[in-house]
């Protein structure tokens, strides 16, 4: 398949308007089923480390796993704080960083690791969770253009959020995703209009043959 | 802003149009530094814990660090036949796994660690890393809408790569990519085509609620 220049902006302004959307900006609107099966679907393009696909996801609707996971955010977020000095802590405890209750559907995204070998694994074994992360970029993106918010939750304690879900001892949590409809999509990360981190240079970023 | 279904379509097209490309598609036609330069935005468009943006890109043209990296892959894919058995040691060692030096243009892509704590990453410290693995995905669909293909080389030892590069010591090697333009783009993952694994059923990876 061949793709011209018109697509090429559709996927560039698509991969410059993704955000990470916290719970101030979901609205009460449900996620429908084959919204949901879109996404999901989207997931399972992502490319992975020898065709192993190596991902499994638990869909949460049920308001008292949100509000246990939940649980385990207020405590993780308070512990985070105490990490950070001064003014950045004050500002810190000031930013709304996730929306596990406001959201209609929240996805538990596993890494189920093989127990044979898998071929380009042997060498760099983080390859079955980075596989599992290019599904979950895939889903940002596909959610994006259908103008559908995902915030990723990563201020939680993974085992803690495996135990709620009864998840098999092997799988590894690779990330917790907040999902649903919002009022708006923020027109800049939110991190950087509140210069909490400047945006960095592309050529500061590159180097060439070596360092 | 909002998108359509036109651009809905596109992104799926996208989605499931990208390959792992080896080297025997790839073509003799340079890369341009433009064309490098709009694959390298669509990386910093990506997501990252706490926009920590913890990412670095080493662009290599030089054909004796390829030929360096080259001999790096052949000893660890030797290494990883032997861990497969029969019939499928025999598959294996007729695979083309890589186009290190078939390509134009590799791309080393980095994980630069802070070392003051970061936002989003104080309970899961393998975000950063994950972010990166965003951004090399980002990448890979751009570069896919711009019809140039990426394989993603993971049978190599990073740290002798991050000798040969001459790589900080507290960078990791995320992604070692081979980009180039390609006689075409296969249909279907090579590995399902082959019949190396087969294709995985969505509602088999599907939970709900829990496990």
């Amino acid at each position: 398949m061949f793709f011209g220049e018109n697509d090429q902006n559709v996927i560039e302004r698509v991969l410059r308007a993704r955000r990470d959307v916290r719970g101030n900006r979901f609205t009460d609107r449900d996620l429908s089923d084959s919204d949901l099966e879109r996404i999901l679907a989207a997931a399972t393009t992502a490319p992975s480390v020898g065709y192993s696909q190596p991902w499994e996801f638990v869909i949460i609707r049920d308001p008292s796993i949100k509000n246990a996971v939940a649980k385990i955010f207020e405590f993780e977020n308070l512990r985070a704080q105490t990490q950070f000095e001064n003014d950045r802590a004050l500002q810190y405890a000031k930013l709304k960083l996730e929306g596990i209750t406001e959201t209609p559907v929240n996805i538990a995204v596993f890494y189920t690791p093989s127990d044979k070998p898998v071929l380009g694994q042997t060498s760099m074994p983080d390859m079955g969770e980075y596989s599992v992360v290019c599904a979950v970029q895939n889903m940002w993106l596909m959610a994006r253009a259908m103008n559908i918010g995902i915030g990723w939750v990563s201020i939680i304690n993974p085992d803690k959020v495996k135990n709620i879900l009864n998840a098999p001892k092997q799988n590894k949590l690779i990330a917790y995703l907040c999902v649903g409809h919002v009022d708006q999509f923020l027109e800049k990360p939110e991190l950087e209009t509140l210069r909490w981190e400047p945006a960095k240079v592309l050529s500061s970023l590159v180097r060439y043959d070596n360092y």
